[in-house]
C-alpha cells in the first residue's frame, strides 16, 4: 500500500466468495469509478471457475477507457493466497445451496409459518446461521494467520452472527458488517423531504439519521437534513397517508418512484405509529423479528404476497435470478455483453477510502457494542452510526431504545448468542434452545421439535 | 420498641389490608407462638368492619393460655393512624373485587387463552397490576410521611410490581416482598433427600438453595443439605420418574404426601430437563411466564385441568373459599369456633426477628437488584437469597442464568417496567405496549387490542 | 429562529457574563465574520455598565462594512430578560475578584506549593469551584425556567465542575463545555506534519485526533491527517528533540513560531515518553493534575518560571492584562480605537452552526459521560470527541486510558464529585475531604487544614 | 473424601509452604481440635527439611490424646505429589529471604519514607509482589493441572495480588484469601460492647460486621450484636476517649487487655473521625495505603515508633522471631518441648468445614469482585463478606464506599492491576509506573527512579 498525492496504490483486496455474480461485479464497478485507489483484487471461491470468470471480467473492465480506477484481478487457488498481504478482506458468500435455502425458507410453511426472507432470524435464519458459523470460524482463523491487521468487511447474512463469529474466534480482528437496508430508508426520507419539505435533489448520504438496533431490525429516532427535522416530516407523511387510506388500492397510492423503490410503505407507517421510531430496514426484514401473529400471518398462501405490501422472497425467484446471472456472465465472457459501469448503492469502497484517510464521514455499520447502545450487552454486534477515519472506526453513541422495542432487540441478541455457541460447538440440542425461543416459531413444543429436526436433516447438518 | 434479654417488646406492626381472613390470621398465630416478641398490631382495611373483627379475634387469641407471644390488636380508622410509629408495615391486600378478578382470569378464555392464576403476568396479571399500582403509589407516600424508617413487608400480588412501585415512589423505603412458593420446592427437595438420599426429617429451611429469578418464575441452580448435593439427587429423581412414566396415570404416581403438596411434579421435571435448573415456584405460576403454546394450551376447557398435573384457580373456587372464611369468621366472633393455634408456613415473623437482631439467616426475598443477578437491570425487583441481620438485608450474589432462561426473565422485567410506568401515569395506551409483548398474549394484534379494551372496561379502569 | 436558504436569522443568544472584555469580543468578531447567521445577543452581567459598553461595541461592529453577519446587541438588566427566548446561552463569567483569585493561586505558596494556573484542580481550583458552583446552581435553575430547550455553552473554569453542576441541578439541560486547549496541540501536530511529514498549510481542524480525559488533562492516542499517522511523526519528533537536548537552552531550541505558540514543548515530550500518549492541553494545565513533586516543584520561587518551559500565571499579570483591556475598552467607546475584526480561535460559533444544521463535524467537547470513556463513571463530565449535527451532540466512543493515567483521571473525577456536593450544600467540611485528596496538596494534615481554612477565609466563603 | 454422620474423613489438604514454623503449626492445632474432620496433610516446601520437620511434629500432635481430629502428615517431595488428589490447597509462603525483605522495608528510609510492614502496598509491597507473582503463576498452573476442582486458600501477602494472580492464570480456580486483621477489630467491638453496652463474653465471630475494601485497607459501616448497634457504641467510645485525651500518655490510656491486643487505638478513632467508618485492619496496615505525609511521617527515626501508637515491624525483629522459632522447632523435634494445643485465631478450618457442608456462616474473605463492591472494577480481589456453604462461596452485597475513601481504594486497585501485569510479564519498566503512583512514594521522579532501581537490584529482580 502506498499513498501519494491523495492516491493510494498497491492496495490488496482479498475477496472471499469471489465467484459472486452480483456483489463482486458491484465492487468492480465501484472500484473502476474511483480515481483515488488502485491495486489488486484477489478472488477466492470454492467455485474456482466462477472466481476465474470474475477475474477475467474484472480485468476487462479495468482495461476499458471509462475505468479511472485501475485494478488487476486474479483468481486465487487457496484462501491463504488470497489473504496473504491483504489490506482489506471482503467476505461475501452464499452459505449452502438453493436446496438448503429452500428448507430454510419453505419448510416452516407446513406449520403455517411464513418467512419473507428467512436468512436472518426465524427458523430459516437460525438454520442458515448454524451452517454458516463453522465457515466463519475458519475465516477468522485464516485471517488471524495470514492478515491479522487487515480490515474485514462482511456482506454475508446472517450479518450479525457472521460478524459476531469473527470476533468470538479472533477478538483482535478489525471486522465490521455493511448492509444497504438503511440506505433505502434514507432515500425514502429524501423523497419525503421533497414532497413535504420542498427540498429536492438531496442524496441519501446527506440525510443524517441516528440508527440503532441490530441488522435488519434497525430504527431511526432522529433524522435531519441541514437543520430540517425529517422526523417531523415523516410524522406528517404518516398522518397524511393514514388519513388518505393509503392501503386502499395500489392505484390510489402515490405512484412516484425513486429508483427501484416504491413509496409509501404502509408497514413502516404502521410500525412508526406503534413505536414512535422510523423503521430503518425493509418491511420484509423487520417483520421477521416479531411474532408471526403480528404481520407474517397476513400472507396469502397462494400468491405469497403479504397484505402489508411486500412479497416473500421465494427460493424459486432466487433460482430464476441466478439463472439469468449465469447467462449474463456467459455472454460477458464471450464478449457479446458487457458490464455496465455504474455506481452500486453499496458503501464498501467509500468506507475503504475512509479507512485510508481519504474521507471522514459517519455511517451505520454492524460493529461490536462498546456502549453505543447502552442497554444491549457489551460485545453484541449492533448496527448504529460510526465515525470512519484514517485507520479507525469509532462508534457514535446511539442511545436508548424504547422499552417495548428494546425487549425484542434483546430477545434476539440473547438468542443469537445461543446460536453462536451452538454453531461453534455444533451442538444442535443447544441450537434448539434458540430455535424455540424465536418469535416466528409460534407453535407447540412438539411441532417446533419436529420442524427443527426436519430442517437439520434437510440442510445436511445431521451429517456434519 | 424495647429490647431486653433477647425479648423485644413495645413493637408496633401496621397491617394494611388488616381485614384479611387468611393472611392476617396466619400472622396472629405466628405472633402468638413466638415468645421473643410483643407489642401492638394496628389493622387498617377499607373494610373497617373486617378489620374490627380481626382485632377482636386477635385479642381473643392473645388472651388464650397457649399464646406465649402477647400482642394487642386494634382496628385503625385511617392509614395514618396505623402507620404512625410503626416499626414494621405489612401490605397484604386484595386489589379489586371478584368481579374484576373474573375479568383478569377468564376474559382471555374466549380467545383461547387460559391462565392458571392470572395475578402475576399474562393478561390478568397486567390488568391486576394496572389497578394495584395506584394503590401502592399511595402506600409509598403514606409510609414516607408517617413511618419512613419502618421495614415494609409486601405479600400482595403482583409481588414484583407492588414492591417495585414502592421503590419508584419512595426510593428510601426499606421494603421487600415475601412469597412462600420456593418453600414448597424446598419441601420437595427434603422429600427427595429422604427417598433418594436416605436422610429424613429435614425441615425445608435447613435445605440450602441458590434461588434466582423473579417472583413466581424462580430457579434453583445449587441445592444442598449439609454437604449432600441435592441437585444430583433431583436429577436422579427426574430420571427415575421419567423412566417410570410418571405421567401415565394418577394412580401410577407416587402416592406419598408431604403436608399439602403432592409429589412428583411432572412439569417441574419437564422444565428441569429443558433448562437444567430446578423450577422453584409452583407449576401454575411458572407456566404463565412462557408462551401459551408451550404448556397452558394443554388445558381442558371443561375441567380446567392441565395435563401437566395442575388445575386452574378459577374465580368461582376463590368465591367458595371466601364464603367459607366469612362463615368461619362469624362463628369465631360468635364464640362457637376458634382459631387453631398452629404455625403458618410463612416467614414474615422469622424475618421480623432477624431484622431485630434475634436471629441471622439467609432466605429468598424479593428485593431491588443491586447486582445479585448481574444480567438483570439494576433496580428491578428480583427474587434471590439475602442475608437477614439486625437492621439490614443484604443480597447474596446469585449469579448468571442460562441464556435461554435469561431471555424470558428479561422479557418480563422490561415488560413490568412498562406496566409500572403505565400504572403510575394511568396511561393505558402505554399499558397495551406491555400487554401485547406478554408471551401469553398469543394472538393477532386486532384480537389483543379488543381483549385489552374489554378487560380495561370490565375492571373499571376506563372509569378511573 | 428562522432558516431560509441556509441562513438562520432571528437567533437569540443570551450571554451571561456579557461584560467580558475578552471572550465577549471574540464572539462578536466571530459572529460578524459569519455570513450564515444573524439575530440578537442579549448581554447580562452583574457589572451592568460593562455589559452596556459591550452592547455599544457590538453594535458598532455590526454597523461596520466588514461585518457580514448582522447582529443586534443589547444589555439585559436581568438574567430572566437575557434568557427568555434564547436559542443559545453562553456562560462565561469570572467567578470572584482578583482578590479571591490571589488567594486561589498564591496562598499555597507559603507551604511550598506552586500552581501554574490555579483555576481547575489543586487548592486554587477547588476553592474557585466552591464559590462558583452556587452561581451555577442559579444559572441551571434560571435556564430551566426561562429557556429549558436552549443549547448552553460553558466557557467558565473550572470547566468540568461548572458543566457538571448544570446537569446536577437540571438533568434535562442541553449543556456542554468548550475549551481551546486541544486546538494548540492540533496546531503543534500540524507543525510536526510540516517538519517531519513535509505537508504544510494544514489547518488545525483538519487534524483528526482522538481526545480522551477531563478538561485540562486530556490525552490523544490517535492522530492522523488524510491517512498520514501523526502519532508516528510525533514519536519521531520526540526522539529527535530528546537526542538534540532540546531542554538545554532557549536559544538552542527551535525558533519557529506558529502563531502565538512556541515549539517544541519539553514537558509534552516528557509526558509522551512516560505515558505513550500525546498530552492534549497546555503544560501549565497538565502539571496541576499530578503530584507537586513531579513537575510543579521545579518552579523558581523568584522568577516563577518552571524549568519545564512554562511560566506561572500570576494574578499580578492578570491584573495588568485587565487594566490594559479596560483602557482599550475606554478608547473603543470613545471612538479612538476599534475592535479589529479577526477570527478568534474559539469554536463556539462553529458549533452553533453545527447545531443549527449548517455543518456536520466532529470536535472535542466537555460532555456527560455516556460510555464514551468506558472506565470513567457515567455522568462525569469528560472531554472527548462528539459529533455535532442539527439539533444534537452525540459522543463518539473514545476508548480506554492506560491504567496509570486512568488512575489520575479517576482520582480527579471522584474528587470533583466531592467538590460538587460540597459546593451545592456549601458544606466546607466536606470540601476539605476533597482538598486533602488533591495531588497538589502535598503536605501534612495540619498544614492542609490550616491552608484550607485560610483560603476559605480569604475568599470570603466563611461569610457565605 | 468421605462424609458420614457429619464427619468427613479421607480429606487431603495440600500445604504449599509446608515448612512454615508459624502458620503450619496453627493449622495443625486447629485440625487436631476439630472432631468432624480427618485425613492427610501433604506438606510441600522448597526447604524440604523444614517440611519434613513439620510432618514429624504434625504426626506427634495427632498421636497425642488431646487430639480429637486425627490427621496424617507427610512431606511431599514435589508440588505435583502434594497437589494430586487434594481437596483443599493452602498457599502460605514467605516470598524471598530476609535479605530481600530488608530491602522491601528499609531501602526507602534513606529517602525519608517509612513503612510499618512493607508487604502489601508502598515500595516494599510492590517489590514483594513483583517477585511473588511469578511464583503464583506457577502455583496456578500446577493447581489447574493436578487438582483443578480443589478449594485454594491463600494466606500469603500481598494477599490481593497473590489471589488475583491465581485467577488471572487459571480463571476457573476456586481460590480465596483469608486474613485475620478484621478479627481484631471484631474483638475490639466486643470490648466496646462490654464497656459501653454492658454485654460481656461475646465472641468476635458473634459480632456482625459489614466489611468492605481491599485486604489490609478494609472498613466497617455496619456492626451489631443481636440488635445492639455497635456502630453507635463505637462512636460513643471515640468521643469519650477523644475527650479524655487518650493520646496523652501510655499510662493514661486504658490498661485493659483483651487477649493480645490493646485498647483504645488512637489511629482508628482518628480515621473513624475522618471517614465515618470503622477501620477494620490494624493501624500498621491501614496507614500504608495513605500518603506518607499523613501518618507514616510521624515515625521516630530512632525508636521506629509512630506517635499514633504503633511500631514498625523491622526485619531485625522478624529475624529474632524466626531464630526463636527455629530453636523451638529443634526442641520439639528433640522431644524437649511440645506444641501447645490451642485454637489459633485463624478461620481456615472453619471455612473448610463450611465448604464441606458442616456449617453455614458469613465471614469476610478476599474474593473476586462480582458486584459486591459495585464501585470497584469487576474481577478485582476485594475483601468483604461472603456466605460459606457446602461447595460454594457467594459474596454478600457490601455496598458503596464514601467517595473520598473510594478514591484511595480505587487508586490501589488500579495500581495493583499494573503490578499484576508487570509481575506476570516481568516488565520492570511497567512496574515503575505502579511504583511511582503509590501514595507512599512521596518524592521527586528522579528519587523514585533511583529507589526503584536500587530495590530491584537489591531483591535480585534484575537477575531474574
Amino acid at each position: 500500500m502506498h499513498m501519494q498525492n491523495e492516491h493510494v496504490s498497491e492496495l490488496k483486496i482479498a475477496y472471499i466468495g469471489g465467484g459472486s455474480r452480483n456483489w463482486a461485479r458491484k465492487l468492480m464497478c465501484d472500484l473502476a469509478l474511483e480515481p483515488q485507489l488502485s491495486g489488486v483484487v484477489s478472488l477466492y471461491d470454492i467455485d474456482g471457475g466462477a472466481a476465474g470468470h470474475n477475474a477475467q471480467i474484472g480485468n476487462t473492465i479495468t482495461d476499458s477507457n471509462e475505468a479511472v480506477g485501475k485494478w488487476r484481478y486474479e483468481a486465487a487457488t487457496t484462501m491463504e493466497e488470497a489473504l496473504t498481504g491483504a489490506d482489506f478482506v471482503i467476505l461475501s458468500i452464499l452459505p449452502g445451496t438453493f436446496k438448503e435455502m429452500a428448507v430454510d425458507v419453505h419448510a416452516p410453511e407446513k406449520y403455517g409459518i411464513y418467512q419473507s426472507v428467512g436468512d436472518t432470524v426465524g427458523p430459516g435464519g437460525i438454520l442458515r446461521a448454524l451452517r454458516t458459523i463453522p465457515l466463519y470460524v475458519n475465516f477468522a482463523r485464516q485471517i488471524e494467520r495470514y492478515c491479522p491487521t487487515a480490515w474485514v468487511i462482511n456482506y454475508t447474512n446472517p450479518m450479525t452472527l457472521c460478524t459476531r463469529t469473527l470476533y468470538e474466534i479472533f477478538p483482535g480482528i478489525k471486522a465490521f458488517g455493511c448492509c444497504h437496508e438503511v440506505f433505502s430508508t434514507q432515500e425514502e426520507l429524501s423523497a419525503i423531504l421533497e414532497i413535504f419539505g420542498g427540498v429536492s435533489g438531496v442524496e441519501r448520504y446527506e440525510i443524517e439519521t441516528n440508527v440503532k438496533g441490530i441488522n435488519h431490525f434497525t430504527w431511526i429516532d432522529q433524522a435531519s437534513y441541514r437543520g430540517i427535522d425529517l422526523f417531523e416530516l415523516y410524522r406528517e407523511a404518516a398522518q397524511k397517508f393514514d388519513a388518505e387510506g393509503y392501503r386502499a388500492s395500489k392505484e390510489g397510492r402515490a405512484t412516484r418512484h425513486y429508483g427501484d423503490w416504491r413509496w409509501p410503505k404502509p408497514l413502516h407507517f404502521e410500525l412508526f405509529g406503534r413505536y414512535g421510531l422510523i423503521p430503518a430496514a425493509g418491511a420484509r426484514h423487520m417483520v421477521e423479528f416479531m411474532p408471526h401473529d403480528w404481520y407474517m400471518n397476513q400472507t396469502d398462501p397462494v400468491t405469497l404476497k403479504n397484505k402489508w405490501g411486500f412479497e416473500l422472497t421465494t427460493v424459486h425467484s432466487r433460482i430464476e435470478y441466478q439463472d439469468k446471472q449465469i447467462e449474463e456472465t456467459e455472454r460477458i465472457i464471450a464478449g457479446t455483453d458487457r458490464v455496465e459501469l455504474k455506481p452500486s448503492k453499496e458503501e464498501g469502497v467509500r468506507i475503504i477510502k475512509g479507512l485510508l484517510g481519504l474521507e471522514t464521514f459517519v455511517t451505520n455499520i454492524n460493529f461490536p457494542n462498546r456502549g453505543q447502545l447502552p442497554d444491549i450487552p457489551e460485545g453484541a454486534i449492533v448496527e448504529s452510526n460510526a465515525l470512519i477515519q484514517a485507520g479507525r472506526i469509532t462508534p457514535v453513541h446511539a442511545g436508548e431504545l424504547p422499552l417495548d422495542l428494546l425487549n425484542w432487540v434483546v430477545r434476539h441478541v440473547y438468542n443469537q448468542e445461543l446460536v453462536l455457541k451452538a454453531g461453534i460447538s455444533q451442538d444442535y440440542a443447544l441450537g434448539y434452545k434458540a430455535f424455540v425461543n424465536d418469535p416466528l416459531v409460534a407453535m407447540d413444543l412438539k411441532s417446533s421439535k419436529a420442524l427443527y429436526e426436519e430442517m437439520l436433516e434437510g440442510t445436511g447438518l445431521f451429517r456434519l
